[in-house]
């Protein structure tokens, strides 16, 4: 038996809620690599975005799953489960935080939605290496392969760091292993929603509307995150939260804004 | 009287709730620009960011301020409030979208926490030019030269246009309009809030915690959103949902991916 000088923490966090099947197998996956801890929302928390909790107050339970401790639970969104528990929970800053898996893919437009990625971004902000995962499929429970892809790369990013700033967004076929064709460092797709909504007329006569939409893939190409997952590979995208577009940064500082 | 061919159509949201003071300062400057309907969130959504509610109904209800009809009220976030507008309350597509006048700064990495950026996003993202406005004070309650400004910007980005998925975020400084010294298109800065969490004992003798930090404004140059603010000066970026880290993506193609 080897002695570790530090051990390596890794926190775990999801929008699925606590008791989703991903974070199980997220959570069995990444126990060799070292200390694993879950701190996730009490229940399903998806397209939250960045959303954090300022005029609630958060509160944490421990929760059992199959009988015995599984982790932590926050009344909370995703960002608020990496911001609470770096802070409060663990008794040190994480090595590494990994969100999912999440069922659904998270690619595209529709990532800014995502608070399976934006739960990896918040550690990504505060320096952490961090890894979003997400299965191709909002049915298929195919996690299996997602997981231990996962502790692969997640030792690998153990060893080699990211960019402060920058996290790894994965989105994995959900489909067995012998399906899969590869892995691919994409870029963010254009892809959205076109979304539509349903409106309805409640009991006492009132309307209401529910959110509803299509996903648009509208991307070809070899090296964009959806085309590739349809492809039955796996998309890796390197993501950051410079938002600036310098593309037309340049341009806007010819136009002749109003100068007070 | 001129007759035009098509009415310019403008909606406006905010994530200070219907009821806040900036809104109030922006539906009056910008009627003069054309139609100008008001869709926004009941009550305060701030640090939302991009959250969109799919899991319970949205309802729309008719508000007034002053005695008479002042707009729209969404049980949702900004982002509900520009996609419900856009597809349900307002007659076609707006022409722009203005987010605002948020009370507080929406600078550097806190965008992304951002209601009213997000809904300004949400705009960029459906295809129309949209304007994010913020006054860089969380008390002050400075809107007049700000609703001015953005006025004008607004009838300049009417004429001009703004590249698909691109929104300005624009940040005015709250002082009298004397004291504004001029204004800079800007890159996103690298700020963000170091939080804490202040943990308390509730009446039962459990524990809760609320969450609070402290802004850190991390950059310096003539050219990024925080420092320029500062100096008195409007700050406008140009900021798109393409997050893909590219000066990372070509250095993780290097890496020897686990390959299945």
């Amino acid at each position: 038996m080897t002695f570790m000088a530090k051990e390596i923490l890794i926190l775990i966090t999801n929008d699925d809620g606590i008791y989703a099947p991903g974070i199980l197998h997220l959570k069995h996956a990444l126990k060799s690599l070292g200390t694993v801890i879950v701190v996730a929302p009490l229940v399903e928390k998806s397209a939250v975005g960045h959303a954090i909790t300022l005029s609630d107050p958060l509160r944490v339970m421990e929760v059992e799953r199959d009988g015995t401790f599984f982790g932590y639970a926050v009344n909370g969104t995703p960002s608020d489960c990496v911001k609470l528990g770096s802070r409060c929970i663990l008794k040190r800053k994480p090595d590494l935080v990994v969100s999912g898996i999440n069922q659904g893919p998270n690619t595209a437009t529709n990532i800014i939605y995502s608070g399976t990625v934006s739960a990896a971004a918040e550690g990504a902000i505060m320096g952490i290496p961090s890894i979003a995962v997400s299965i191709a499929s909002f049915t298929k429970k195919e996690f299996g392969f997602a997981a231990k892809f996962t502790r692969q790369l997640a030792q690998l990013v153990l060893q080699k760091g990211l960019p402060a700033g920058t996290l790894l967004n994965v989105n994995v076929p959900a489909v067995p292993e012998n399906e899969i064709k590869g892995v691919v460092v994409t870029r963010q797709g254009k892809g959205r929603y076109e979304e539509a909504f349903d409106k309805r007329i409640d009991p006492n006569n009132r309307v209401y509307y529910w959110l509803t939409g299509k996903r648009m893939i509208l991307d070809h190409g070899d090296d964009i995150d959806d085309p590739v997952v349809m492809q039955n590979k796996i998309s890796i995208t390197p993501i950051h939260y410079d938002l600036t577009d310098y593309s037309f940064l340049e341009e806007l500082k010819t136009w002749h804004l109003p100068n007070p």
